[in-house]
């Protein structure tokens, strides 16, 4: 064992003894918002900052200023570094299935194993070269360390390839060549150089495969990028690529230490000073230790790397390797094809799930359950009018909405371009404000409520949500809103865009005084003035099935059918007037139904109210008078 | 309604028209590990890059160069937008219980509701104000938007308080002016003027009050820069703060939208360009759309942020808001005292999953279940050599381990430090080397075994573990441990330091040929011979229960017990040379246990094996004697 140094703990204790500086509190102790932050009994004197720990400083870098402009290559590490971290390894029927889904994405590498050290993925990858499982435009790679009788055991399980990348690696750390390794740099730079040389050397077992190499100095993140650079460099130097047959240098984040700004310095270092550049595809291989994995990566290719290894959903040892769905849809959502096929998430998730046996958070980006759901007011109005935005500037456009510019608040993707669907972009809580109430009726039951019928119908519907503290589902408000606005004989039947509600809803009180029965309308050629006839069932002022119903047989006249029903009823000692109405289909065709919403004034002077009634019917005229009818029921409750 | 401009999505269909250029396979479609990556059918054509629809550049940067230096201020919004994220928003009890963690882990400022949208945030403000729940050292902020019946309601909800922050925004970004708000730059910016006036204004409803300002302009990363300052330059002008006391400028990242970079570029020209740079606190709000919130909120503190609002885990709308604890946890590895008591994560965790009602995932950073789990072999036999040369250094600077510096790999915290323990750190599987399993039988049954010895063992373990395809747990290790190398019978009594094989083992088979029964030791004073006699059960060569035992009395001489042992069973025709012996003890007593291990030659010339056996007992002479009946019992089975 040789030391280019005294020990990194004593150079390290030197430097935790001056971490004390910087923890006085941001703020000065005076009156700004309270006291200010104390100091926690957290023991941050034993913990190194990272550029105590690796120097370096790049201030030639360009990458702040670039922006992501193509995919860089894919390689999938989720048979290899993924399968090592699960609790169970795959067995072969769920690494087949999860080698199949990468195929059929449209991963073109793929490292399936480090069969020197498994006789389970050995075995795999004899099934899929004996088995011809492997397309023609698809590459294995195969991990080793730089051992001997590892690398020759990789060969051995290459026998029959066509092509692949032997992928070898060491850890050149300063951390693990003093506690794991015990050798200096030179030593350690010499166990890269004599696997690649005991490579080059195999080749002549390895007739008949095309060969390609990579090559890891591992731990990377914890080595001097000078250092790292001087034995990539050796390593290139011998296996000798060329720009028609270039090699992989792979810089693996094997432990993130720091903030992705540090990483992409280095990354563009090292990229500015390997031998023979255009003959190497500059690679990376993050983790996630500190949660910024996704960052490290989009960054570092912004520094120059050309080539990312992950998982998908972002599988792999501890807090996992970078995410490659996070990564590939990132682009998309700059308007870069990933080149990989991410349209079908949910399917994606539901295999890398069964065969991790892991399941992933409800808020993963893309793919958590949640990550298309605003229970806020404010999000849900914003996301309604944008989506109706949308739609009126591709109807304006002419452009297929599907198709369209993707362009809606707080929804960065549109959910159908990953086979998710809208349904649950709109939850309600007690949180929420009309927006998704609104937006949930438009959708599930086609009602588009006026403005002001929005606000009346919030407040039962916040009511609802105070009182009970859960979330108001689709169907709750559908309720409140039937029990609310429609007779209840008939808010099953006539709601014909409803999703839930085509049954009829027993467990609402059946109410209200007025009920329409039959009506008809005759107005003259000349425009003269609507003269209306109706039989109306008549429960009795305030009626909740109290009285004895009585079937009224009334008429009224005036310039259209709904001043000839408030004439009408006017015989009944009702007194309305209309402040607002609205009508629309709900659907299209002949048999369409219509919704039609009133504000009416019902009562007179000092007792008069305010109030929206809603009624629905295949005729606009009966849609219409039931809609006065729901006003004056709903005065009278 | 006034428009600055045409229709954002006309801008943006043009945009999006000329992505097409970008998505050419990265690499040219010649030999290079197989074909190139293909096209997918992903719709990028339909996104539009961040910067053609916020088009910035900031080459004045110093960011990038610069390195966290102490904790920002802190803000907790999971009342608010964590709460308002739920499925079932938090009732009292849930959000009284989430205020005390919060509090105790020493946070100073905790936005605790939207009380003017929700009755239960109104109820639940007061009940901290009315009960004088809220400590002197404590500040409570409370969200509103910029209208003014929203704005009286929030005054409503503050009165009685000692101190609050007022927190008032609306959204400024391109998309919300038009198709959520239809007003142009000028008004946008007169509702957030007027806001500002009106609570200036209610000042004097609030004596009494240590008011405080927050503004927000909301969708910040939907905006303009240049215009967002404008906006936040105009609250200030009314809200005239002062070095004293001093306003907060908080910028949402209220949808992630792009590289962290991009963000901190924005967040400097903000710092750089806000009028009373030094009355104003700088402060971030960032959600994790594209997973990077985490990095974008350490890349916007280097860029001059003051101030962070998040969640503890990251709860929060769609994929959450930023996660306080792998802020405040990445900050202590960096030997900067975060400021906040995360000495107990697994109690954080427990209480933010009861009150969110959330699962975190088994890969967050610090907190979830696997993130000090290493499965790799490789990882396992370097973290355990980095265990150990940490106690070494520990040792030799006379420092005591628990505060003595961290440095081990692939581990970036002392689990103890965040409440969590090692037991986890090492697990078994097909995946894993010998350093898993040495490490295991070192930490829960003492044994410290020779390099040879794991060599040898670890076939053992990985055969098992290539059959079973399942993690091999510690009780599986120590069982095939047991099985190989201890006698039967013995195995439970003897191992003093199992964790697991205090009981004995009825699944075990009982086999081996010899059994020590007695044995005494005589030597002289002067240093000459040792003579010894011992009794052993012999079942008879290649014994499995197989024959009937005979009990034989042997006696042998030689320079010490193992070579008296030696001679002695050269009588039963059983030729051994030790090759490597290593003893040591269990514990620390008199009463302690002895583990020998004994690399041997048994048997002669051809048919010889060189073969490990263990043996424990309470006296070095007899584990060393049990140790070679188990390399001998071992070499006949």
């Amino acid at each position: 064992m040789g030391q280019d140094q005294s020990s990194v703990f004593d150079l390290a204790a030197v430097a935790a003894a001056s971490n004390g500086g910087n923890n006085d509190p941001l703020l000065p102790p005076a009156r700004f918002i309270g006291d200010p932050q104390k100091p926690s009994k957290m023991p941050y004197n034993k913990y190194v900052a990272y550029d105590k720990q690796v120097p370096f400083d790049y201030p030639q870098r360009t990458w702040p200023g670039k922006r992501l402009e193509r995919a860089p290559r894919w390689c999938s590490v989720d048979l290899r570094d993924g399968n090592q971290a699960l609790v169970n390894p795959m067995d072969s029927e769920r690494k087949l299935r999860f080698w199949n889904l990468l195929v059929s994405m449209g991963f073109k590498e793929i490292e399936v194993g480090f069969p020197s050290a498994s006789e389970t993925d050995f075995d795999f990858i004899r099934m899929l070269i004996e088995r011809e499982l492997i397309p023609d435009d698809v590459t294995i790679v195969v991990l080793t360390q730089c051992r001997e009788h590892l690398i020759r055991r990789t060969y051995e399980a290459l026998k029959g390839a066509k092509r692949a990348v032997v992928h070898f690696y060491n850890s050149v750390s300063v951390l693990q060549r003093e506690v794991v390794f015990r050798k200096n740099k030179e030593e350690i730079k010499q166990l890269a150089i004599d696997a690649a040389e005991l490579c080059k050397h195999l080749e002549g077992e390895a007739k008949g495969i095309d060969l390609y190499y990579e090559y890891s100095p591992e731990s990377f993140t914890g080595t001097e990028p000078e250092y790292a650079v001087e034995v990539c460099n050796a390593v290139i130097d011998v296996i000798k690529p060329t720009p028609e047959h270039k090699m992989i240098i792979n810089l693996p984040a094997t432990v993130e230490m720091t903030t992705p700004n540090v990483f992409a310095d280095e990354v563009e270092y090292v990229s500015n000073n390997l031998n023979d550049r255009d003959s190497i595809v500059l690679s990376l291989h993050p983790h996630n230790d500190e949660g910024m994995g996704v960052a490290a990566t989009e960054l570092a290719v912004l520094a120059g790397a050309d080539r990312v290894e992950g998982c998908l959903l972002g599988n792999g040892e501890r807090t996992g390797n970078v995410d490659l769905v996070t990564l590939g849809l990132n682009l998309l959502t700059q308007g870069i094809d990933p080149q990989i096929d991410y349209s079908n998430v949910p399917e994606i998730r539901k295999t890398v799930e069964y065969c991790n046996q892991i399941k992933i958070s409800e808020r993963h980006p893309y793919a958590g359950n949640f990550v298309f759901t605003a229970f806020s007011g404010s999000h849900q109005d914003a996301i309604k009018k944008g989506l109706e935005a949308r739609q009126v500037a591709a109807d304006r456009a002419g452009a297929d909405l599907d198709s369209f510019v993707w362009l809606v608040p707080y929804l960065p993707i549109d959910p159908k371009d990953i086979g998710r669907t809208y349904e649950a972009i709109i939850r309600v809580n007690s949180q929420s404000g009309k927006g998704g109430m609104a937006y949930l009726l438009k959708t599930n039951h086609n009602l588009d409520l006026p403005k002001r019928l929005q606000v009346e119908f919030d407040k039962i519907v916040q009511k609802y949500a105070d009182e009970t503290k859960k979330e108001v589902k689709d169907e709750d408000i559908w309720r409140l809103f039937k029990d609310e606005y429609l007779p209840v004989e008939e808010s099953g039947a006539t709601a014909a865009g409803a999703v839930v509600g085509d049954h009829r809803d027993e467990s609402l009180e059946q109410w209200g005084r007025l009920k329409l029965l039959k009506v008809s309308v005759s107005s003259g050629e000349d425009g003269s003035d609507t003269v209306l006839k109706a039989k109306l069932l008549d429960r009795g002022v305030g009626a909740s099935n109290a009285g004895e119903p009585v079937v009224r047989e009334l008429s009224g006249i005036g310039n259209g059918p709904i001043a000839a029903f408030i004439n009408a009823i006017s015989n009944l000692g009702i007194e309305v007037s209309v402040m607002d109405y609205v009508e629309h289909t709900m659907s299209v065709g002949t048999d369409a139904m219509a919704a039609s919403y009133v504000e009416a004034q019902v009562g007179e002077d000092a007792e008069s109210q305010i109030i929206w009634g809603v009624g629905i019917d295949s005729s606009i005229i009966t849609s219409s008078l039931k809609a006065i009818i729901s006003a004056v029921n709903r005065s009278e409750r």
